[in-house]
Order: C-alpha cells, then sequence, then structure tokens
C-alpha cells in the first residue's frame, strides 16, 4: 500500500510537540482573563483589597480550567505512550481534537466575566467535547491497531471508559445548572471519586484469579 | 565543502521545533480575535444569547483558519518525513514560509471583523502565499537531492502538485468574491474533493503495469 | 504491578517538553505589560523621552521576573537531569508547579502596574509557591527512588535545601516590605550570596575525608 | 570535580527547545502590533482602504523585525550545531541572550507607533545587545573547548566575528539616524553584502595552500 504512505508512519513525535505547544499556550492563555483594573495610584492602597477580593470566582474558574486541561493533557500523555503508529484518520481526528482545545480560552474568559447559566453550558460543552474527541482518538487507535501490543484488549476498553468520565461529568453539570448554577460550579468535582473508583475497577480486573 | 557546513547538515529536529512551536501559536492566536463583551451583568442573562448568535460569522472564520493551517501542518509534516538534508536555500526558503504563516492572525482578525471584498481578498492572498512558499521547500528539496533515496521522481513531482491545490482554490475565491462574497467564503471547500481526486491519480500512477 | 502503568514510565520527555514550552510562554508574557502610550505623532518627539524615563520601576519589575523565573527554568532543567523515573505523584506535582508558573504573569502586571506592598505580598507569595512545589517535586522524587543511582543520598537533601533559598528570601520580603517597600524590591539579591554559600557548603560537603 | 555537575552537562537539548519556544513567540507577538481599527461595518468598504495603505510603515517594520530575528536564531541554530557540551556560565550567558530576545516585542511596537529618532534607537540598541550575547555565548563556548574537536581555532574566530557583523550594523543605524531617520531604517540593509563578503573571506581562509 503505497497510498496512505505520506500520512502514515511510525513517527508521532512531530504530532506530540504541536500538541504539547498548543497545550502549553492553552494553559498560559488563561491567565489573560485577569485584567489588571483601571484604579488612580493615589487609591490604589485603599480600592485594590476590594478589587481583590472579587476575584475569587476568577480565580476559582482558572483553577478548574487549568486543572481540568491538565488532567486532558495527563491523559493525552498516557494514551500517546501506547500509540506507537499514526495514520491519516487518526491524524485528524487529533487535529480535531487540537481544535475544540485551542478554543477553550474564549469561552473561559465568557464564563469568567458573566457566570449565567449559558456561558456555564458554552463552557462545560467546550470541555465535553475536548474530552469526546480526545477518546475517539484513542479509540480508534486502539480498534485499529496502531496501539503496542502487549496492551489487552479488555484494558484497551477499559481506558476508552475512563475517557467517558469527565465528558459525562461535564454533560451532567449542564442539566444541574438549570436547578442550581452554584451546584453546576462544583459537579466537576465528581471526577475525582469517579477516576478513583475507575483505578478500582482497573485493578480488580488486572488481577490474575 | 567546508563552505557551507555551518548552514548545512542533516538535523532538520530544530527546524521542526521552531515551525511547531510558531503553528501552535498560529492556531492558538485566532481564538484571540473572539473579545468578551461589555455588558452590565444584571443585563447579561437577557443580552448574551443575541450577542453569541451574531458570532456565526467569526465562527465560521475561525473554523475554516484552522482547520486550512491545520492542513498546512499536515502537509508540512508530511513533506519534513521526507526531507532527511538541509541547506542554506532551504532553510531561508522555510523561514520565509514561517513569516507567511505568522502573519496570518492579522488577516483573520480583520476579515472577522470586516466582511468585506478586500478583507477577503487580503486573507486569500495570505493562504495563497503560505502554501505557494511550503510547495517550494518540497519542490527545492526535491530538485536538490535532499529527500529520501526511495521517494521516486514521479511521486515528487505529484506531491508538487498536490502543493498547489489550496493556493490555486484560494487564487480562485479572490476572483469568486468580485461576483460574490457569500460564495468567495465556501470556495475553499473545493480543496475537499480536489484533495480526492488527487489521492485517485496516485494511487493510478503509484500502480504497477 | 499492572496498576499505575498508565501514569508511570521512564520517558520524562514530554513532560519537559509541556514545561519548557510553558517556561517560554510565561518568560515572553511579562513582556505584554508594557503598554505604548496613546500620545499624538505631533507631540511623540517631545513627550515620549519622558514616558520612557518612568517606566523605571516596571523595568526594574520585568528584569527581576524574567530572571527569577530563568533561574526556576536552571533549577527544573538541573533536576530533571538527575530524575529518570516518574509516577503519578510526581505528574501532578509537577502539573501544580506548572500551575503556580502560569499565574506569575498576573501578579508581575499587577506589581508593574500598581507598587503597594499588597502587590508585593502577592508576587512574592506566587514566587514563593512556586520555588515550594519545585522543591517538593525534587524531595519526592528523591525519597521515591526516581532518581539516578548515582545520586548520594547527603547530596539529594543539600539539593532540596537549596531549593529552599528562593522561598525563604521572598517569604523574607513580605516582611520586610512592611517596614519599607523599597527595601522588598532589593531583597531577591540575597538570593545571590545564599546561593554561593551553598555552593561553598556543597563543595566542602563533597570533599573526601 | 563534583561542584559543577549539577549544572554541567552534555545535554543541550532543553536550552534548545526553550531557545526555540522563545523565539517562536517573539516572532508571533510581533504580528499582534497590528490592530484591527474601529471603523463603523457601514463604511469599512470605503474606509479600509486608506486605513490599509497607511499600515506601509507598519509592515516594513514587522518584514525587519521577522527576518533580523530569523537571521539571529539561524545563527543560534548554527552556533548551537557545535557547541557539544555546556557549564554554568554558557547557561547563564544564554538566558541573558533569552532575556534581551523577548524584550524585542516591546521596541517593536514602540517604533511601530511612533517613528522618531528615539524610538529607532532603542530598537537598534536592543537588537544589538541580543547579537553581542549571543556571539559572546559563541565566544565563551569556543575557548572554553565546549564545541567540538573537528572546528578549527581559525574558523571558530571567524565565526565569532561574523557574529559581530549585524551588531555593529545596528549601532551604526543609530549614528545614522542623527542624520536622516528614512536612512536608518533601510541601513539595515548592509548585513546583506558583509555576510556575501564574509562568506568570501570563509572560502578563501578554508582553501588549502
Amino acid at each position: 500500500m503505497d497510498r496512505l504512505k505520506t500520512e502514515q508512519g511510525e513517527d508521532v513525535s512531530r504530532i506530540t510537540a504541536l500538541s504539547d505547544g498548543l497545550f502549553a499556550i492553552v494553559l498560559t492563555l488563561v491567565i489573560l482573563q485577569f485584567e489588571v483594573p483601571n484604579i488612580p495610584s493615589s487609591q490604589a492602597t485603599t480600592e485594590l483589597p476590594a478589587w481583590l477580593s472579587g476575584l475569587y470566582v476568577l480565580f476559582f474558574n482558572y483553577i478548574l480550567s487549568f486543572v481540568v486541561v491538565e488532567l486532558y493533557w495527563v491523559v493525552h500523555h498516557t494514551l500517546f505512550q501506547h500509540i506507537v503508529k499514526h495514520d491519516r484518520v487518526r491524524l485528524y481526528l487529533n487535529l480535531l481534537f487540537l481544535l475544540s482545545v485551542s478554543f477553550l480560552p474564549f469561552p473561559t474568559e465568557l464564563l469568567g466575566t458573566y457566570g449565567t447559566r449559558l456561558t456555564w453550558a458554552l463552557y462545560a460543552l467546550n470541555l465535553t467535547i475536548v474530552g469526546l474527541l480526545m477518546t475517539s482518538v484513542w479509540w480508534y487507535a486502539a480498534t485499529q491497531d496502531l496501539i503496542t501490543e502487549e496492551m489487552h484488549n479488555r484494558i484497551a476498553k477499559l481506558i476508552t471508559l475512563r475517557g467517558l468520565i469527565a465528558p459525562v461529568v461535564f454533560l451532567l453539570s449542564i442539566a444541574v445548572s438549570s436547578v442550581s448554577l452554584t451546584l453546576a460550579y462544583f459537579t466537576p468535582l465528581l471526577i475525582v471519586p469517579l477516576q478513583i473508583m475507575w483505578v478500582w475497577i482497573h485493578q480488580l480486573s488486572s488481577r490474575p484469579f
């Protein structure tokens, strides 16, 4: 098969280089939503504390976005340790994934400025899509035998399942936001116990009988 | 030949590192054209939906730019898998190519803000130049024997031809914009069938007789 | 132990790639606090010199931030030359470290705009946290045997001690700022003699008896 | 010598990774000086052409900055192909060099906005310092035997000389600007014939007798 040669190969290093660069930039752009206010310098000492204490929503939002994007990077990093070949479809799936990652600074800033149900929905939807596309990269690689051979089929399926945790939680948070927006903000914390549960199932299923 | 030693070598890894970094930044800068509006927070719930629904041009523009730049990156990535040596001329051609890539955020933002014939022409022209410079990097490498040996001369020419698809389509879109600007926006979609046709010709010409 | 396989490995290259990308961006974002003023071009020749000479605080602040972030990068670079394995905890510690690094442009710009005791405290606190998290990455790697074998236990402890120099000095500078803000600005210079002293102790303790 | 071990080694890959990232960002930040104007969309068709044609100074400035930074990157790239070891001093010299590179977007934007003698002097001075620091990295590496062995001493000196071409030309342009600012803008073009002359001398001196 000479046909696919130009988009197929065993060198995934440049794909990860582009991905890492993009992740690093998105992680750093999120800080740009903190804008220094225009206070006359004579009143800076008295007015800055009040302004700073009003930033807690933005700050919570910043930590949340950074941690979620970082978690996605960790998973992306983990998955690519097992993906040893690539073809055209996987390349384009990864680029769609990067498209969704690079969009993140916009809903993040929007949510930081206006904490409404709509902006939360946009933000959660963006993170859902990022998670689904990343999982689809893995799912495609696993079913097309682009991964390392020692990876068992059952483990590959478990990893796909794990990739769905974050998207499902973010979709859930959109539903929650119609009841209470504050509750929606804390819904992503569900990812932690679900991940722990996943590790527990993973261990159980890896145990010899 | 000691003369060219300082600009000639077999290590192209730093060139691709700089290119990947630049691509990652340009891909991410495009999102910065989405600016959060200044709406009093009391009216955010009622006014944000209207503002968001007015963003569809910017959004289409964002997807288009991202996908085109990504496609250029994929081709750049593919070409460099076959380029194994570099000399001074190829180095400078690649830097001119990067110059044209780094210029992209400006016409992109201009087009996103003012959808006129002039801004479309600037945008399409920029993308044409990017494509032509990238193809010239390849063409130079192919004719100067800087590519892998197993690459047939005929295939190398076909790849040059492929690199001209996007530039020609973008030049065409400038002509189209004088008839209808909306039509010009959709002209880049022509790249898809033309690429498929190219793959078809490629397969045909790789077939043994 | 199959359990930790997905987050554990001997390849630390992508972690350093993400870290380097993030450091490069933070180092470059610091320059964005220099904003070109709005002076009518007819008065530019007469008014620019005065405006420029008023930038010395910002300029001092820029050099200080750049040098401190660079020093942290040098230490990070040094530590990772001895860290040869990674596990889940070290991965997350490093990500927390990156979170604190990526936050830096905000207090830096705040300090550059308003030179008050509060903004100095924020800035120094951010740099303290960066230093503590970096040291904890090292300390964890050293105690969990993720480092090269030829590294002596005593040397590993000395390196932990060294990582505490900058955080302690920055904490001290917050105390100093309650007496004199100008003095607080110059407190970080203490890092230089302390580092030299550390090298001196290091040499002494490496000497055979 | 155990002392310098922590800052000394044979792996220069992370240093070049940080440098490439920084170069890529600085190259891309230069485009951010092009700001989209605030024209009512009804007048965009009639007013944009005039606005665009007034951008030629900014455009010339952009090309100049990009090309000069790229040339510095090419030289940096070339030098590091011959530098195979590093120690503490070279590491800090390289970081000072990066400090000067990361400062570039500020004088570039200042010059693009206000084309006065003062802004030209700042801009040219920044580029002079970048060139001098880069040459000092090389000069230090060459005299401290951190470079490849097959590099002749005479060639190493010639390369140092070459690194001084751009700084000298930029210093000259500051002097020229006191006579005519327009002439100063074109002074950097002198780099081209001087580089060609250098290659000619290099060839001559590499010729066997």
